[in-house]
């Protein structure tokens, strides 16, 4: 009668359990790396989202006005809400801030494959370090998330590139002040359009030399070792210098990580938002192919803008679940859960609240128990116990309430043992160790 | 510069700490009581509300058109996103059906004490069983939820009522099928109401017998234990014989899952919505004080109502974040996450990769890490180590690179070891269970 509307997703059990994989992989590397969570509202006013990103933003959002004549939207990222929460305890907060957050995100757009209206993402962020250790130790956190998972160095690769290097080579072939945010743009696109358009862009931004920059920007993007760039950078003074000086630190830096096998420099990237202000990378499947798996980088000036008062440097990155989930499943890394409880409960008629005793006693063990919710026969409920895909059932009819005693049948060899009522637990974490009754008992 | 939305809630890390504390519960209980999780979209199509509860709801919700001139609406409440849900794939499920789900909900109404405009909930269902059975099994997950959450007797209470107790009440005192709404809607009002209005509004229910029914029903109200309910069941024929049966084996499965301490029999107990049809509860302070904790009951003709094809009968509940996280605050029952790293790593100016490279180490163990991001003194390190509230600090100098070792130093008792770096991860994990290095070492 009704359905989901289009571009977002219902999660039945499955799904959902295949979700929160990913879920528990980000917070538990997270918190290795000491980085705390933290959340917020999804619906924000929408002027925090023009004023980092101009009113265009607004024909990407789900945005309306509520009863209060409120201007909101849905959050289509997270920066804008973390620049808030921070500039409203920068003082009270130790620094670095290192948090992270796992939340849902929103834009209106056709909705297309690894690209919903609604999608989660992982974010993390650190504030308050300007060094290149910062910028290291979230890359070294991506690049463990995605080993975690199980992606290693023939599944993906983090593209390592950087805003002040560009900023130098434009410098050296001409590219004034004025004219770099349009070339920096035209770059950006370059790998998604044909050279023609891009050189039609170019020369909108330099007029008559767009061909010529083409070739030297074209030049610059085929650099992808470090004793090259580091030349390169040599060349352009004490500013290429220093730059170099800051590659050599921050590689090195990766390589103790132990995620230099996953690095890989690569200046065609530029990260299309132009608040970034230093290294920019972005994570794709090791072939290449298909959308980012995520995307950040340094952006200094950004929590200034939004905030209005405090300054603190910053770097961060996005996760999106879509095309991660996409790339694991393609790489059979996505687990399927068993949905099954530990224990099925099975009570004669006259002993069912005995059985529900049972199931209450071993519920709060921490065991996952099911029972049959209403009085039916012995066999009825066996039936049920091998549906629900149960390991074991408890087995209580006449002779164990007698006795106080209770069956624990394996359900998967057939095994079955009496134990004392007072010594289930007990028995129950035995056998768990052993791994299962033997049939001949 | 920005603010949050009235009624909306930042969480910056303790208070997300606190909230998630909340759910780690919720998830843990109710995987023992072989639940599964599933979510779904926030954003729905505003007709799904108006379907379940006519068009006056539209006034209490966040909607709007989308850009495609779909009229959507962040959902209040999940009952009718499950019913979508369960009836898309109800012949592939097997029955019963017990699913739950943490997420957010929203209504745009004035944001007070324990009620925001967003707000998380914990809603659990059980459909495809119309046993009494499972209306046990909901209110032992409840209380099994609340009792781990560390409330007992003396802090809640869930009051226990049942809708088709009351009609054969009603029935008994001759009100009859097409007052019957208007007549429980003004019982379930008539707790928080002057008596005045109650019987006005029983007067146009009932013309002229407003002042007679009012007495009767606050006598029905009265009743709060099993006997006396079961003796004015017994009168009402063999419905109400069936339905005296229907208590006593209830309230005899609760007293299995050992959960009869909480359960409180109270008439008073209606449910405003009309939808519920056989036994509801909710949860409250055991003082009777603020609004209810949880609330739920039996639905069983909701689902097809939803679906317009599938029939299950359904029961349910849902508990909300807000007014449990005070009463949980109030009896000192919300932990205080300690927001501290296991092991900060100093190292020597020149041994800064090799002190990132026991970073990355450590972290793969599954110990939560921080370490300087700058290569500073040992001086600053210390400190920084001090306010971080790290338990360890990992110390890598000159001495300790040559020698392939590394200290362990118990930042508090102050005593310290040096071990291979081999042998590093066995090490820690020797400390962490005898409970730290004696100050003597």
């Amino acid at each position: 009668m009704f359905d989901t509307l289009p571009g977002f997703r219902d999660f039945p059990p499955e799904a959902c359990a295949r979700r929160n994989h990913l879920f528990r992989v980000f917070r538990n590397v997270a918190r290795a790396f000491d980085f705390r969570e933290f959340d917020a509202p999804i619906l924000e006013p929408l002027d925090l989202y023009i004023e980092k990103s101009g009113p265009e933003i607004a024909a990407q959002l789900f945005h309306f006005e509520d009863k209060g004549e409120r201007s909101v939207a849905l959050r289509p990222e997270l920066t804008p809400t973390l620049a808030r929460m921070v500039a409203a305890q920068a003082n009270a907060l130790p620094k670095p801030i290192k948090w992270y957050n796992i939340g849902e995100h929103f834009r209106y757009e056709r909705p297309q494959k690894g690209r919903g209206r609604s999608f989660y993402q992982f974010n993390a962020d650190l504030l308050g370090e300007a060094s290149i250790g910062a910028d290291a130790e979230l890359i070294a956190l991506l690049g463990a998330i995605m080993q975690t998972l199980g992606l290693g160095e023939k599944e993906f690769a983090i593209r390592l590139s950087d805003r002040q290097t560009w900023i130098l080579f434009l410098d050296d072939i001409g590219i004034d002040l004025k004219q770099r945010p349009s070339v920096l743009d035209a770059i950006d696109k370059s790998g998604r359009r044909k050279p023609e358009q891009t050189i039609e862009s170019l020369n909108l931004a330099v007029p008559g030399k767009g061909e010529q920059i083409f070739q030297k920007i074209e030049e610059i993007k085929q650099i992808n070792d470090l004793d090259t760039l580091l030349i390169k950078l040599d060349s352009f003074g004490i500013e290429g210098q220093a730059r170099a000086k800051d590659w050599q630190n921050l590689m090195s830096e990766l390589t103790a990580h132990q995620v230099n096998p996953f690095v890989k420099i690569d200046l065609s990237i530029v990260r299309g938002l132009a608040y970034y202000t230093g290294f920019v990378y972005e994570a794709f499947e090791a072939s290449g192919e298909g959308r980012a798996l995520a995307g950040g980088g340094r952006y200094d000036h950004l929590i200034k803008k939004l905030s209005g008062n405090v300054d603190l440097p910053a770097t961060g990155f996005a996760i999106g679940d879509m095309t991660l989930s996409d790339c694991l499943e393609k790489n059979g890394l996505l687990p399927s859960y068993i949905m099954a409880p530990d224990i099925f409960v099975i009570s004669g008629q006259d002993q069912r609240n005995s059985g529900i005793f049972l199931t209450a006693k071993t519920r709060k063990s921490g065991f996952a128990v099911s029972h049959s919710l209403k009085a039916t026969g012995f066999g009825k409920q066996f039936k049920e116990a091998g549906k629900s895909g149960a390991r074991y059932a408890l087995i209580i009819g006449e002779e164990e309430e007698i006795q106080k005693k209770v069956k624990i049948k394996d359900l998967k060899s057939s095994g079955e043992i009496s134990v004392d009522q007072t010594k289930l637990i007990q028995q129950l974490e035995k056998i768990d160790e052993e791994g299962g009754i033997n049939s001949s008992e």
